[in-house]
Order: structure tokens, then sequence, then C-alpha cells
């Protein structure tokens, strides 16, 4: 029997819980550690008897573990810690600072080609498995047009935005794709589609006492970046409907290539993703990836990857010859 | 400028037509030849200028061409060709005989490992497009059914069996996916699904003089393998009728996996194509794989390949940088 590949998970909220679920449904790999910033005895990992260590211990279990899962934020943890544990570990995260990918690439790049270690960066779904698909879509139909829907899903930016208006208690922020506009992408057409054809925006909002609902939606609906640019809904709510039918993080989205072969010969290709738990599915991906690249180091490939980068047959657990006989 | 990669082309029917139209459509390969069985003198290539060989003289350019795209049938000309020509070439082909693929990649890799070649088989959407997402969605999420719907699209197979009833004059078949199983599917629910409850096929023919069309529909909708397992639907339509509106070759399908993260929380996949022509696709995912078998080969990576193995990255003509900035 071979042993199975040690992860550890590097921050507990709810991506880290998420890397554990999916760790649950593999036989081949096992969570070895979970890391935390906070105070290790008030973390109750769903795994039973998984111990729990600072943040400062990390660095004493390079022999120790195969892969690090980094689950914490794009904005203030990763830029850190993605080149400073590239240097000691085998590491995959789920980096989505879209606009600063290649600097990123670059650092975590220059760390892990150093130390003889394999990183993968910025997987999840966008980036991620969206990414692979607007890839495939260009490559197989180059004369085309490719087009990116978010939703049905909870957007944490634009929730917060509308929890910063006067007279805000609490609220979300659903982003939705808008059906008109699937429906002629996907009929072939290649329209130009402008940002307010392409999502509308649906807020559910809890006001302060003695607030007016008036004015906090004139405020909402015409804040610039977030909201003037959209059809925008507001619907305001009890707190405790709020709690009651909107604390899960459902989430979704369509990447679509519609594009010609022939003269007048429409093709479409579609990818599309409905979920229950955005977190919950972006620990899946990563947890895939994990087994990719505790291989590709074994092969001796070293330095930063993408998904672009990585055979999708190390994802998964089955052999080469499986998987061409099961699966291809 | 770098030079182009140089394509050959290997048999002149649909698929190598199409193969004609996609090369036609990206700046960085080239058609070279096309070899032929026929008199290369009857063959008349939509690429102007392009020359046309006898299949007799292919041995002779082994040093002219960069990857071969094999363009036969899988039944006679694939099982012969794949590994002769694995000896000689950069080969890319589409064998699509699922249960004998394990066989045929043997083959195909003992010939090219020798030659310090690198062949690609099995390219196109099933096996394909459709095996990569059927290997994401249970890599990714691992408690889960994938589910592959075909069409809707002419099926060769079904059309021929059709033609073979007495009293049929002419005819196609078309398989489609029930939209209700579909959406059971896409809900979440993995439900157990009978082959009657996924497709049903639909056939257009023309009779013979004289014929009897209840015997001959009868004849259709029990034929045992072919039509005895699903709901068919048979509607009897002109010779001009049947040229006029069943000439072209749709297709599409759908491959969807549904899974769960969390007890209960249901996270669906789902990758689908509509084509206008099934051949003209086949020949796109082709011609993008073709560019990854050079790359392979100069990477020094010999012997038989399945798309399972092939970094995504490849199949694109943008830098890993470019890539990187603007897909990820």
């Amino acid at each position: 029997m071979t042993s199975k590949i040690r992860i550890g998970i590097v921050g507990h909220g709810n991506l880290g819980r998420g890397v554990e679920l999916a760790l649950a449904r593999t036989s081949d790999l096992e969570l070895a550690a979970i890391f935390t910033r906070r105070d290790p005895a008030t973390l109750t990992p769903a795994t039973a008897g998984v111990p729990v260590h600072s943040m400062d211990e990390l660095v004493n279990f390079r022999d120790q573990l195969d892969v690090l899962i980094l689950c914490g934020g794009s904005k203030n943890d990763l830029p850190k810690q993605g080149p400073a544990l590239a240097a000691l570990f085998n590491v995959v995260d789920s980096f989505d600072t879209h606009n600063r990918i290649p600097d990123y690439f670059a650092a975590v790049d220059a760390a892990a080609q150093a130390a003889d270690r394999t990183t993968i960066i910025s997987i999840g779904w966008d980036p991620g498995l969206f990414s692979l698909n607007r890839l495939l879509g260009e490559a197989i139909l180059p004369d085309g047009e490719t087009y990116t829907f978010w939703g049905k899903g909870l957007s944490q930016g634009h929730s917060d935005a509308v929890r910063r208006v006067p007279g805000v208690r609490a609220g979300v922020q659903y982003t939705l794709p808008a059906e008109e506009a699937i429906a002629r992408v996907r009929s072939g057409e290649r329209p130009q589609l402008t940002t307010r054809e392409k999502h509308t925006r649906e807020c559910y909002v809890v006001l302060e006492e003695g607030a007016d609902a008036a004015a906090v939606e004139q405020a909402i609906v015409t804040m610039p970046d977030y909201f003037a640019d959209y059809d925008t809904t507001v619907h305001f709510i009890s707190e405790e409907t709020l709690h009651r039918e909107h604390s899960a993080m459902p989430h979704g989205g369509f990447v679509i290539r519609s594009g010609e072969t022939g003269a007048g010969t429409r093709q479409v290709m579609e990818f599309s993703i409905k979920l229950d738990s955005n977190p919950e599915f972006t620990a899946s991906v990563l947890v895939a990836y994990a087994r990719a690249a505790y291989r590709l180091h074994r092969e001796g490939r070293h330095g930063a990857h993408t998904l672009f980068d990585v055979p999708p047959g190390l994802l998964s657990p089955k052999s080469p010859e499986q998987l061409r006989k099961e699966l291809l």
C-alpha cells in the first residue's frame, strides 16, 4: 500500500473548512495538520483528531507535509504567504486578483525554483476552470468571441459596498446573469453586450431603525463602479429573513465560446457551474490540484505553474491506463 | 519571424476538408500537403496552391512535415495507419472506437517511442473534450455522478441502419437528448436513468416506390440494439426534402457532473457543445492538438499521448506569459 499524500491547510475560514470536506472525500490524500493565526485552541476542525498549530510553527513541518493548501485571502494574506511558503513547501493557492497574477506568478516562481519546490497558483473556478475554458475556446475556435457570465451568486465585494451605505444594518448582494443575453450568445450570433445587458444585481437589505428606505435604495442604485452601470433591485427584509434565507454562499456562471469554422457554420462551446457553496467548490478544485502539485514535484517539475501548465490526468487518482480505459 | 508549423493532412473526406478550414484560421500553422488514396488529380482542396499527393509518396515527406493529421476512419483506416505513421511522423488522430483505445494506444506508443516521435490519439469531442470534462468532474467532485447526453445530432451508424431496412431508399437519423432527463440531472438530484429516458431517436425516411410505410416504420422502431430500447419517431419525406433539410451534419451534447461536497451541498458542473458541423468542429480540435504535438515533440516528450497528458497551454498560439495575463 502506498502512503497517502500529506496535506497541510493554512488558514481556517470558509475555504479552509471546505478543503477539510474535500479531503475527506479522497482516498489518496490525508489532512496532516491545520495552521492558523488565531489561538489553535479556539478552532474546531471537522476532521477528527487533526492537529491544529500556530502559523509560527509551520516552518518546523517542512519534512512532514507533501503539499500546503493556502486558504487565506488574495488581498492581504497570499501576496506575502505565497512566495514565502513556496520557498519551503509544495503549495497550491487560489490567488484571484486577476491583474496582479503576472507579478504574483513571478514572485512565487523565483522562490519555488530556488528551493526546488512546486507551486500551482490561482486555482479555483475564476481564475481556474473558467480560465481553462476560455483557453480551450480560443484555441479551438480562433474565429470567435468568448463570453463570461457570473451568477446567480453572492458577491462579497458588492455585499460589503451595500453594508457601507448609511442606514443599512445588514445585507447581501446577488449578481445575476441576464438570461436574454445568454440566449443570444448561445444562438451563435456573437452580440456586442454592454455591462447593463450582461448582468443584473439584486440586494437584500435590513434597515437600521428609522432609516429612510427610499434614500437607502437611491444611494445603492446610483453608487458608481458598483451599481450605477447595472439594473439593480433593492428588497428590504427583516434581520430574521436575512439569516434564514441568505446565509448560504451560492454561486455559478457560464463561459461561452461562439465561433465559426466554415462560412456561416456556427459552433458553440459552453462550460457552466451551479454551486450551492462557492467556497466548498473552490476547495474541491484546490484539492485536485494539490494532487497534481505533488506529482509534478515528484517528476522534478519545479517553480510556479498555473492550470494551463498541468496535464489534466495528474488531477485524477486513477492511473493513465485506467483513465484511457474508463474515461476517454 | 519564426517559421510556421507544417501540417500534412492524410485523407480528404469531411474531416480532412474541415482541417483545411481550421488551418486557414490559424496564423502559426500552415497546410503543407494533402495525401489521398484516390487519384490526386481528382481532389479539389479549399486551400489555394496546396499540393496533393498519393498516399504512397507520404514516406518521402518525413523531413518536410512537422505534424500529420490523420483524417481516416477508426474502423478500417486508423488501426493500420496510426502505428505505421507514428514510426515516421508526429501525428494526431481522432481514433474513436472507445473500447479499442487501450490496444490502439499501445500500438501507437511502441512505434512512436522507438522512432522518437510524438503522437496524440483520440482527439475530438467524444472521445476528446467530453473525456476531459468527465475527468475534471470526477477529480473535483469525487462524490458524484457523471452524465453524458448526445445530440441533437446526426448519427452515422444509426442512419446506416435505417438505410439497410427493406423499402427504404434514403434516410437519416437524429439522436436527441431528453430535455426532462437533463433538467433532472442539472437540478443535482443524481437520478438513475434508463436508456429510454436519456435519449430519443428521430428518423427521416424516403421510401422506395411501392414500399409499405407501416412495415418500414415497424421494422425500424423494433430493430434490436439500434432502436428497440428507445422511443423512436419515423417521418416519411420526399427525396427533395431530404436533400434540402437534412444534408448538414449538426451535432452536440452535454457532460454533466453532479456531486456533493458538504452534506446536502449540491454542486453541478456542465460542459456542452452545439455544432452546425460535427466534422468541422472535430477538425478544429485536431488542429489545436497538432500545435501541442509539435511542442511536446520539441520538448522531447515522445510516444503516444491522449488529451489527459497534454498541458492545456500547449494548445494556444499565445505564450505562457500572455495566457496568464489575458486568460487566467
